[in-house]
């Protein structure tokens, strides 16, 4: 019986590779960040690879999937907002433009030892927001946890205009990539057990 | 206290405005749908004004929004599968190619006579598709309730590499624009009351 361990604690993670019926296990990775690179799609591919090897080794998984998101826009790279001042912070450059927003996935096979790793970008457009607005979104508690301060499947959905590339990988998986790359590599993820 | 009511019975545009924060009720539409123009956003427009008019003059609410979605690919329009067989033709359209969903909104307010309508296009790009994998996603019973046969909040998404424009329009409803034109004409949906 083999197993596939999702390395990340998120609950948005969890329920898109439930969406699209994959039997998984969760192992939260736990290990800090150590970043070598300043291009954004460089950055989410290393911290997603190094999540998937800190579980890899210590957890019973035959297939171990780890993910990282980031938001970029005017040549900064946002993560979670420390705080709420910096969710406003975070939240003033957005609004009334576009920015980007990559994920870097890999999926590590212990059988074989062959790894699959990708980033994938999605472009997305915000509509203009008051002050008012924004600090009305703040205190909704949502952006807290989430990479550029703003959840697309939650209340910010009234600010976006639309988007170019993939909705899920907004939220924080690209399980439609996640799903095709995996099965070029010979493995339906949904029939792996 | 004013009242919006959700001329749809479909639980996806319940959820979506429930996402961004509005309260309302819902009055299902039932009548006849008459279409009088070919041009996708022209038919989806028309229907989501009759859907709002019908419930308009025989319930209670100040505000009522009304819509309809359907799916253009190849030069034709598809709505909802009628059986099985219906949805693998429609899959068999879209597979390995791109589509556009449409949806028409149209708001009224009773108490002025104004009325906002729009349509909301949305490219989406789906992966190619084996037999055995269409069969297999009619056998989810997903595709039969949902226009072009499938949903992309379901297990499709591991079908769908990417779209261009608004997610939640090709779940159902566009609620950021809905959000914002009705803003653009003096209510904000979420303190409507």
């Amino acid at each position: 019986m083999k197993k596939i361990i999702l390395a990340s604690g998120s609950p948005r993670r969890k329920e898109l590779l439930e969406q699209i019926g994959v039997k998984f296990e969760i192992q939260k990775a736990e290990g800090e960040e150590r970043i070598t690179s300043v291009v954004p799609e460089e950055v989410v591919k290393e911290l997603s690879m190094q999540k998937a090897e800190e579980v890899a080794w210590r957890c019973d998984g035959d297939l171990i999937i780890g993910a990282d998101t980031v938001v970029a826009v005017k040549g900064q790279i946002l993560g979670k907002p420390k705080d709420k001042e910096d969710a406003l912070r975070m939240l003033r450059l957005l609004q009334g433009t576009e920015h980007q927003v990559i994920t870097g996935v890999t999926v590590l096979l212990k059988e074989t030892g062959k790894m699959v790793s990708f980033a994938e970008v999605t472009k997305v457009h915000v509509y203009p927001m008051t002050e008012e607005q924004m600090e009305r979104y703040i205190d909704t508690g949502e952006p807290m946890d989430k990479a550029g301060a703003y959840g697309i499947q939650g209340k910010f959905a009234a600010y976006v205009s639309g988007i170019e590339g993939d909705y899920n990988n907004v939220v924080g998986l690209p399980v439609g990539r996640l799903y095709q790359e995996v099965l070029n590599a010979g493995i339906d993820l949904r029939n792996y057990t």
